[in-house]
């Protein structure tokens, strides 16, 4: 799984008829300190993160294995909001 | 799921058969500024994207979870057209 | 799916017995312009395409939905030869 | 698969239901001397990997082919705890 | 695939159950004149390849399509040895 944050979401009327009802958000990779990357990926939220929330994504196929997003063309999930993080140097 | 734009389109006649009649664009990954960069894909299309949409694209099996696209050689496909980003700074 | 150009072929005696008869195309990605780049990528080819060609290869469990390669050890494809390009600028 | 150190846990209380129990280790990834990168992935552990540990991270599907993760949305799990590496060079 | 170059082996006793007898290659990438460079995967063995061997690799849900690694956490397989390439300039 990815680490990232939640930074804002996506508006699209226009989409597999699969796909209504769903939250597509926009989520930047983080590092371990929460500082925010370049990079991101726009993730269907199952867990109703928020933006701010730091969260983990599960993407591909593992995707698919939430009641929400069962063989759907979905190829990126958050599927947990953090709370913390232990690291050892 | 990976925010790009349609900028062009692939013409092949000698192709598996199974893809005949699949409309194949050129989606370059865009910035959250609709910035194009240099990254591309090629993606089946569903919801009759055309050139300078803003669009989502999933890929691997999720690909595939389209009525147009199973069991469909295919590893990337255009599942929405953005309307517009919500993002907060 | 990514773009690429046919410029070698792999020659492997040993291998899975599913693979037998199979063509392992050698696969350099190109950019819009057919430009070749350094990354390369090995794929089954299925549509005859030889050294010279530009084709489309899709990757991962997609690359196993042909008749070919159905339920075979392969992770990428040859399913398309393209003829050209429409690229907007 | 790949090569790793596991450097910490993630903690998450609201998270997909199918996650309750498991534990999310925070490993980053290494060189052939275990020299740590920045790299770093969220793996589901099934072997008692602690801290310090240098494991094998299996991804993708595979992932989900442990009894512990089947048909979870869980796209990286720690599948082996190494004790050393044989490397020619 | 990607095509590398065996260069060690590693060693787990501690791993999934699923995973005993399987022999764990690492796998550095190499170009097209067998140089080798620096990333590399570690990947189940199913062709009896030894160290100093150029082999083709395939990747994820793929990687299970052998007789050895059918329904295993495994999402690497060394599936053939490569005897020469054929490369065009």
């Amino acid at each position: 799984m990815i680490l990232g944050k939640v930074v804002g979401t996506v508006w699209a009327t226009r989409k597999d008829e699969e796909l209504v009802g769903m939250k597509f958000q926009i989520v930047k990779h983080v590092d371990l300190d929460y500082k925010v990357k370049d990079a991101f990926v726009v993730a269907v939220d199952t867990v109703q993160a928020g933006v701010g929330d730091i969260v983990l994504m599960c993407s591909g196929s593992s995707a698919r294995q939430t009641s929400l997003t069962k063989n759907k063309p979905v190829d990126a999930v958050i599927m947990a909001v953090v709370d913390k993080l232990d690291v050892a140097d």
